[in-house]
């Protein structure tokens, strides 16, 4: 099914699908500054469904264990079904009815989406786990009138040792970005990310936060475009940092244990709860692949568990059960 | 709070609490017949809620790497939300409404559940996972007029690597315990395990599958105890021997590799569908280390890895994909 076209909007979707392309070979440079392995691409389509992407994935590097840039555009049709599952953080979102019958339209709700979905997993337990997503979204009624768009993502740190000043650091330079155009951006978008990356049975988050907006389309379209652009460059200016000063540090068994626990808790959140993750399994002809490479090599589930106190891998939990404000 | 009483199904209960406290300790001394080490005893309570449970764990035994086998007995409100995502699968389970409002009643439906669940991970990547839970459940209504009762549960078998004997053999087990009471339970209940421990996003089943029922009240309660209680021993007959045989066969490095692969699909499975975690995760003042206990010490997700083509790993896959019918 070609995709649907609506002039006001189409220079929005080809101007963040050109972003995004463009950051997934910068990220991908830039990881590989640290790596004496590269990534490689695997290019995939839906088969009968719209779209695709490319997927840049390393496994068993010399500092990442495993990790993956997508791309993905895909476009068709909303299942009611996905409807009513979406249309809790997406107010805007409607199923209409048949005029005809007044029930739910069986045709759905025509969508285009499209982003750029990162997650790297070092080694090093000293490393930590990062992860990044933008995306945008858009809906048209059965008839062809549009009928909302938005934008979301974030980017987040994950460390199995807190390390402060990476911690400072990664929030220092999202605000900056996002300082730029609107300085309330930050404290919602960093208020949001603590609420969002909460493993709620867990009673924990899954690490030391970062940002996180969706459904959002209170700014024009292309201010959104360069408030992106800004945190993909502020991303890449904290982790490539962070990532070079942690790979190499000597570690022990005892603290590779601990960061396989750490990303079990890990599995449990994005298999859970993440939303990129729920939308990817709910929609036809998705890459199981591609969705479940957010995934670990490593992951532990112990009976009991916990941290001792005083020891460093406390000073993680309480960062976890208490989020901090990281720039003051 | 205390349980709610109801004369007529009070016998009921206190007999599926004490076959369950039974078994749990038979189970338990026959699975140690096959290890230096033993299990140790946690007890629980539900805090302010009412019930609790108690955990037998074994972690790092010469031949199981992780195990537990949960005796809980929990009872008290379950709220409207918990109501509906349980309706589905329990049809005579309602909310009632509030005469004087009209609208759903905030107290929602007394409920009380007993039951005992089990899982068993082996080191041997040739001994396979294995999984049991027997339940019995209760609800009325706010006026205390007793609303419906049901049993559930069943068993089965995860290998990484097939043994079709045994497969065979646990199935044929389960089989002659239901056959004694009923030769349409098994057929029945093997059909719904092939259904229900199902990992709709990839396709596969995540074993050979066994035996599963839900929502059950179609016999005599003094009946299904006999039922349930046979199906226990069914399952001791069947893996005790099949552990026995498998626990020191020599295995290579990869081998275990392809083994925590599996378990990485039985972490998906079991926090994505069991309905015992869901059930678990939603109910106030439920133990997370004993709901999590079934997930195992090693767990892996590597990017694009299939099973070699007539390889033994493709054959597991084979059996996953296209559910067999083990007992002629």
């Amino acid at each position: 099914m070609p995709a649907p076209a609506d002039p006001k909007n189409l220079s929005t979707r080809q101007k963040m699908e050109a972003l995004i392309r463009r950051k997934q070979a910068e990220i991908v440079k830039a990881l590989e500054t640290q790596d004496d392995v590269k990534f490689r691409a695997d290019t995939w389509t839906r088969g009968n469904d719209g779209g695709g992407g490319t997927s840049m994935v390393i496994q068993n590097g010399t500092t990442y264990e495993k990790g993956g840039c997508n791309v993905s555009v895909v476009y068709g049709q909303l299942s009611p079904e996905a409807v009513s599952a979406m249309k809790h953080d997406h107010k805007n979102l409607d199923l209409p009815t048949d005029p005809k019958t007044g029930l739910p339209a069986a045709d759905g709700v025509k969508f285009f989406a499209c982003g750029l979905s990162m997650v790297i997993h070092p080694h090093n337990p000293h490393a930590p786990t990062t992860h990044l997503n933008y995306r945008y979204f858009e809906t048209w009624n059965p008839d062809g009138t549009p009928q909302t768009w938005w934008f979301g993502g974030g980017a987040d740190l994950t460390p199995s040792y807190l390390y402060e000043e990476d911690a400072e650091m990664f929030h220092k330079l999202h605000k900056d970005a996002l300082d730029k155009y609107d300085d309330k951006l930050y404290p919602r978008f960093k208020k949001w990310a603590d609420e969002y990356y909460m493993i709620t049975h867990r009673g924990e988050t899954r690490g030391i936060g970062g940002t996180f907006f969706d459904d959002y389309n209170e700014k024009d379209p292309e201010e959104m475009l360069k408030i992106v652009e800004d945190s993909f460059d502020a991303w890449i200016s904290a982790y490539i940092p962070i990532v070079a000063k942690r790979k190499d540090m000597p570690f022990t068994e005892e603290q590779k244990q601990w960061q396989a626990v750490r990303r079990g808790r890990y599995v449990e959140f994005n298999i859970m709860y993440d939303r990129g993750t729920q939308f990817g399994l709910r929609t036809p002809g998705s890459r199981i692949e591609s969705i479940m490479m957010t995934l670990p090599v490593h992951a532990s589930w112990l009976y009991d568990y916990h941290a001792a106190p005083g020891s460093h891998e406390e000073e993680l939990i309480k960062v976890t059960t208490t989020p901090r404000e990281w720039v003051k």
